[in-house]
């Protein structure tokens, strides 16, 4: 199995802290040693970095905990291969491809049976995971059904909603997805949540020694959602999401489906 | 205008010796200050780093100088903005796409006057410069004439060798692109190249005070080629490449078209 992280702002936002935690459960206090990968949207560009060793012990990790790049919408994640996939750079999530001339990022954690079998649009798999498989059957369903962007992103979502489900009946489907403006999330048995706004306070890492006022970082308009297996903090009030459950963020927000 | 650096080798290779010379292209030796970017291929896999700002005083610019990621195939790319395109991640080289379920990676160097306006197939670009629209153009038309992959490599260069010189009756098209396997070159104006195999000798920079004896690092069966746009060492036998030239790397080796 493995471990997301994901985040949604309404302004470049630094995720350090969270990932500093996350990194830690790459081989130091989890097991997810089978590498790592990290994607940042940047207006319509997105930054990847991925790598195949454990998180808790990479230099690129350490650049990335290191140094501030700023994002309104990150996906993260940690990997514990599962399976006959072997621990290489192409099978390190997020995958990413292009449709509608935005870069799409998806990581998953779960396992999913049979889905190698399911007939491909568009979009192959590169690497042998089973996880890159459902990314590409359901981006080339989207594709197939919206050869350009819905007007109205709720058509999007209802559309990925139903997809999802379809996915998750062949296994567990804890995933999260982005087109560089909104986070899909689709929880089938582990994703919790946590909203920071004003007024902020402080906040105490579970994986390491590390504390930070956000009161400092901040300004009263922020909204951020970080969106994580397992909580990453102490003290604050995470929110289990539920089994089954499909979400779509926005600038921090929760929208409406 | 910009500045390429490739590299096809038999064997996973370490490019920073030749990437500490272009990186200081890129606002200290050289104007090219609007972004660098690299991929390197692993196995199946494609690692890449951009940042949009001046490779010379990039923080990834320097992890990427001091750690050894080695690769058999790589494309780098430092960028001078020209026209309208803004200096932003999404305009930043490399470019990456997905063919045949393989990771595609172009870099170029020149003008290409009214490409954007050339009919795209299957792929968009997500950002605006014509770079990344003829990218899109060129694999489009891949694509189409190829569903999946020709049995012979040839039929794919001798079609890519097509595409490379219509889209030169546009501009300035001094570009690089890989499929993993194949190193793809066209030259229109500026592109040279080296290739260093046994016995191996010492190089030295000419953009930064940095020499190597190769000897201390290879294997007598090792050989590499490194093809830029303006030679990178003193004292070795670059050799350029002809304008209008189109060259196929595997290995480290020139193929026969």
């Amino acid at each position: 199995m493995c471990e997301l992280l994901g985040m949604s702002a309404n302004t470049p936002t630094d995720i350090r802290f969270s990932f500093s935690g996350l990194i830690q459960r790459g081989g130091r206090t989890g097991p997810h040693s089978d590498g790592w990968g990290i994607a940042f949207y940047e207006s319509r560009g997105c930054r990847t970095f991925h790598d195949p060793t454990p998180g808790y012990r990479s230099e690129v990790a350490k650049l990335v905990a290191t140094h501030s790049l700023k994002s309104r919408t990150v996906i993260c994640h940690i990997r514990k291969a599962t399976g006959t996939s072997k621990v290489c750079l192409e099978n390190t999530h997020p995958f990413t491809r292009e449709l509608w001339g935005r870069r799409w990022a998806f990581a998953h954690n779960g396992r999913l049976k049979g889905i190698k079998r399911w007939p491909l649009g568009a979009y192959r798999p590169i690497g042998t995971t089973d996880s890159e498989s459902a990314f590409c059957w359901l981006l080339g369903r989207v594709r197939e059904r919206f050869p350009t962007p819905p007007e109205r992103v709720q058509a999007l979502s209802a559309y990925l909603r139903q997809l999802c489900a379809e996915i998750a009946t062949t296994g567990t489907f804890n995933m999260m997805l982005s087109d560089s403006r909104h986070l899909f999330c689709h929880c089938s048995t582990d994703l919790t949540r946590l909203t920071r706004r004003a007024p902020f306070g402080k906040a105490r890492l579970i994986d390491t020694e590390l504390s930070v006022d956000f009161a400092q970082q901040t300004t009263p308009r922020d909204i951020v959602t970080i969106i994580a297996t397992r909580a990453l903090t102490h003290d604050e009030p995470w929110q289990a999401m539920g089994r089954g459950s499909f979400t779509v963020f926005r600038a921090g927000r929760r929208m409406r489906a």
